[in-house]
């Protein structure tokens, strides 16, 4: 699908990418995201929806999956679209302007925003040669409805906040829970240990550390059970299982990124104080860039955003004044009484 | 007073300087912030804490004395103090370390952060002579109790927020309320100016455009009248009144800061990506600062402020990261699964 021309794109819908699209409404710019995520929030969303975040300004705490719905419901008091499911794969120039190609879509637009984070991220998958050919048959890396599950043998294989919440979770469900894991270290929530420990206590629930993945063994159409190995033992033996959910985190990757162009160093753009990356019309903004005395943090990446959105929009349109003047802007919101 | 020596002192209690304050303390640091004013946030609080504001991330809208209220609880959530009503007069060294001098008190401090703003800001002062010996004695630029005014002649003098909404909220106190503007453009709500004009109509308020302060009678003690002089006809009359609200905005002076070798360009200073003034030891952040790219934002000064603080800790204690990794670093709260 070839979209419409938009004034900037956005690559990343984390909280430096919400925050550009909110901006470029802010300035009068048509703007838009895309992002290789299902779901708007980037790893807020992604990987700690649930955690409570301190260090953004005003909030003296917020969970992070609702400073991602602020976001979102600042930015979509302008007509922006985010695009998900779209994974960039090169940007292109043409007829004055550029198209950033995704994999299915192609999107021209007249500058871009580059706030891809530590790039696409995706589950890791079980490094296990023997899964490969059950990865949507039997094992899912993501859980959809929770309802799939109802009345299977579930195996979860993992030891963080994921295996434990879907552990804990899915325990009504399921006709059982196994959870699988390579050591005895777990990286999860001490309370939702607590309940998956007493799950187990109460017969609902396995857990088997120290073991991992050996083999699939299936009815030649279905998994019908895992063969799981005592890393410490060496030995083997089998659980049944209809379905398994390996939950081991996300691997990153900034992707085509790298061939733009840009300046990159240790996967991050090298931009100047205008977030500018040394090529025309493509700027930078969040944890993806680096300058001196970078931080990164969701503070600063908001500050970059609304400074890439500027100088875009500068780029755009040059008879627009790079420094706006808006709402908090003090020098010019503070007219004095008189 | 001299008080005890303390690692960042910063000077303003805008919303970049309460970040400040809250950002030092999650890195570990002692910190402080003097301000000019009575309270702080600065001209949120001094010039609009009724107004919107849209641009902060996170915030689809927040009221701007909201804002400073959650500026304050997060930065509170550490010891450091907001000294307020020290309006600073001098940077001195001493000992390998600074002193900031106020009026009245001396802060020894590891390092200064500046976050001032436009600097010290003031009410703005009626500029007729007469006025001058009055004030303090029937003559008040601050409301600081309503209840002073039960049963006075009020002359408010301006035509901005503050001259509507004092002559709104003293209504039902006051004797008598009398507006007093030298034209008839009125800054304040329409809301507001719809009351006061409203009890203009009801005959307890007057208001008299095209008109300014000729003099001030008294009895030898206290004020009874004023003359005002219409501006158009070149006349003067005269009203009763026991009290004069000028409610003229406020002037502003970055003041002392100008001499302290730092480079100031039109009373900004001009700082590098990482908040440096170029003077050791001395930081800035806010609308203070001065760098390419730079953006008047509340959103841009947190930022700035969360840099500055960093480089202050690694300034006072070298062994210490210059990039903490902390809550919303996602590199580093981002611990995968597994």
């Amino acid at each position: 699908m070839v979209h419409e021309i938009t004034d900037i794109t956005i690559i990343g819908a984390g909280p430096a990418g919400l925050f550009a699209l909110f901006y470029a409404g802010m300035r009068g710019a048509s703007a838009q995201i895309v992002d290789a995520l299902q779901e708007p929030g980037g790893q807020l969303t992604a990987l700690y929806p649930e955690k409570d975040i301190f260090d953004v300004a005003g909030f003296p705490k917020v969970l992070a999956k609702d400073l991602v719905r602020s976001l979102v419901e600042q930015a979509r008091q302008f007509a922006g679209q985010i695009h998900c499911n779209q994974r960039v794969v090169a940007l292109e120039e043409a007829d004055g302007h550029f198209v950033l190609v995704t994999e299915t879509d192609r999107f021209p637009t007249r500058a871009v925003i580059i706030s891809a984070g530590i790039g696409a991220f995706s589950p890791r998958r079980l490094p296990q040669a023997a899964a490969g050919p059950w990865y949507g048959r039997g094992i899912h890396d993501r859980v959809t409805s929770p309802d799939d599950f109802i009345g299977k043998r579930v195996v979860i294989i993992g030891g963080g906040d994921s295996a434990f919440d879907w552990a804990h979770q899915l325990r009504d469900r399921a006709a059982s829970v196994a959870l699988i894991h390579r050591s005895d270290r777990f990286r999860a929530h001490a309370a939702t240990i607590s309940e998956v420990r007493a799950a187990e206590a109460a017969g609902r629930t396995s857990i088997h550390t120290f073991h991992e993945l050996h083999d699939v063994i299936s009815d030649g159409d279905r998994i019908i059970a895992l063969e799981i190995k005592d890393i410490k033992a060496k030995t083997t033996r089998r659980i049944d299982a209809d379905v398994v959910l390996p939950m081991l985190g996300f691997v990153s990757d900034i992707g085509p990124l790298g061939e733009w162009g840009l300046t990159v160093e240790n996967d991050e753009i090298v931009v100047n104080s205008q977030m500018e990356t040394g090529r025309r019309g493509v700027y930078a903004s969040g944890d993806v860039t680096m300058y001196p005395g970078k931080l990164k943090l969701i503070a600063t990446g908001f500050a970059e955003s609304a400074t890439a959105v500027n100088q875009a929009v500068h780029f755009i349109y040059p008879e627009k004044k790079v420094n706006p003047g808006h709402s908090s802007n003090l020098a010019v919101f503070g007219q004095k009484d008189d």
